[in-house]
């Protein structure tokens, strides 16, 4: 029910991803009124893939998440989390408040054993094509190093399991200045994740590294990250929009527009952020997907095929286990 | 003599800016046979405005800030910065080892009353067609409140001084997530900021909103700044890979790149880096500015323009002046 575009994006993209995959099965959490008459009429392949569980309530992207834990224990959102508690759905996919999706997750899923506090992860484009992962993207201030060769545990799990890489490169944020070499935190990071069989760690990257494609999964500090994603999102926004501007100042840029509507398309699909849209609730016992607040039916559509894949690979199982390996490695060193 | 490519760019951007500058007068600090011979025959009106100081080391790029104070007092940024101590350079301006840089520089000229450490910043473009400054990138870590709110100070003398803005606005760099909203040390920032006269203080702001233009200055610890403009280097740089990449794929793409060359080329004008190099260290009895290590000779001439500029508005007093009235004005109230 939430997000800036409600049922009208979600129940059109997650008739687009039943349509691709035989084997979803869709649990709609919201009014049933409204979510009925979004849904139309269906063919029978469908119908008897989909079911709506009723909620009163919705968390609003301005709620604090306080009060969505507190007095919205009927919305959408606690009732979609509560079907992933209970074994009725494999995986939540929600656009709506981020804060609130957080705080409800980690309250009614709980963390896995070993991790601290869950993170948020997604796939940003690099210039190799492929994509490197980013976390903690603003779950986590002032994280400790414990918790950043949590992260780096985690990302690595996932990056092996969304993208199919046996052995992913992991890099630690970090500034390149001489004169101080980043902070205490993460140089005792560096070393935790360093010493620690089946992660590649290949040592620290600075901003500029995660659009290079060398890693494929930058950790950082949750406050760190969010500056970074947000940052990008400003650039892009920027250039996009004097690339606008340009192309239309006369009847003669006009032209030259068409001439290259055609290659212009092109480099916006590799850089697509719908093609990236889905963010990961990494750590927790079950699988949540965050989508952008603002994404349209390809965009939800991405979050929707995230939730899959990692319901496919059972990512929480194998962070768990993972981890499980290299704490008790840990421990015989010490 | 340090920097890329040395005094290759370096002399010939000087002599543009000294065309561009009847006032402007450039002492040359380096291998003195190098320079001449990169200086070649200039007419006297040049000659007259002109001079070398001979240095017989230089910083390296990958020298240690430790190496460059102990063991290169002879070096061309020792003897420049010792020309700004001792009167008889009005700045200092340098495309050489940051960190080592910043070392002598504050080990040279020492930092302002009220200044506990220096700050590097920036402007950086934004929508509105002007530009954005951002401090501090990367001098600093883990800044505690006060020196934030040191570094607010010191972009909003800066930002009136270099645009000509009479009420600069600032903003405080955070993260929006709802469940915690920044850290403590941002939070404690913000009240001391908020509190005090003269700074026009607009509130937190987010990664994007660097990019929107609707703050003049963005105030951040050096590890967060850093991430953030090496980020934004890394997006420009993946973009501008993609539309090459785009526009060169056949001999259609390559016809429409014809067509489309001036308005790309206007394009990358509104958001050239050149046009925005030139870091200054500020906090410094004294100006030292920072050009970019790979800067060609447009680029290093708006290095040495954002030092004149400086020097007219005699930047390092203003500071001074400012602190000193805010510091009573707080001292007044408690």
């Amino acid at each position: 029910m939430s997000g800036d575009h409600g049922p009208h994006i979600i129940v059109p993209a997650a008739l687009k991803v039943l349509s691709e995959n035989e084997d979803l099965q869709v649990i709609f959490v919201g009014d049933e009124a409204v979510l009925n008459q979004e849904l139309g009429h269906q063919p029978p392949k469908v119908i008897q893939r989909i079911s709506i569980t009723h909620a009163t309530q919705r968390v609003e992207m301005d709620d604090p998440p306080s009060r969505a834990l507190r007095n919205k224990r009927d919305s959408s959102m606690r009732i979609a989390i509560n079907l992933v508690k209970e074994g009725k759905a494999d995986a939540c996919v929600s656009a709506g408040n981020t804060g609130a999706l957080m705080a409800t997750a980690r309250y009614v899923l709980k963390t896995l054993p070993g991790i601290d506090r869950p993170a948020i992860i997604t796939a940003l484009p690099n210039m190799q094509g492929t994509s490197t992962h980013v976390l903690d993207l603003g779950a986590n201030i002032d994280s400790t190093p414990e918790q950043l060769f949590q992260f780096a545990v985690m990302g690595s799990v996932l990056t092996q399991a969304v993208d199919n890489l046996p052995n992913p490169r992991i890099g630690l944020l970090n500034i390149g200045q001489e004169e101080i070499k980043g902070n205490e935190r993460v140089k005792e990071a560096a070393k935790l994740i360093s010493s620690s069989s089946n992660i590649n760690y290949i040592g620290f990257v600075e901003g500029d590294d995660i659009y290079k494609g060398i890693v494929d999964v930058v950790v950082c500090d949750g406050f760190v990250g969010n500056v970074a994603l947000k940052t990008t999102e400003g650039v892009a926004k920027m250039i996009s929009h004097y690339v606008k501007q340009s192309f239309t100042k006369n009847w003669l840029t006009r032209l030259a527009a068409i001439v290259s509507l055609p290659i212009l398309n092109n480099l916006r699909q590799k850089i697509d952020p719908r093609r990236y849209n889905g963010a990961s609730l990494l750590g927790l016992r079950g699988i949540v997907i965050k989508s952008h607040g603002s994404a349209d039916i390809l965009s939800f559509s991405h979050a929707i095929k995230e939730a899959l894949i990692e319901v496919q690979k059972n990512v929480p199982s194998q962070i768990k286990q993972q981890l499980g390996i290299l704490l008790s490695e840990r421990r015989r060193i010490e």
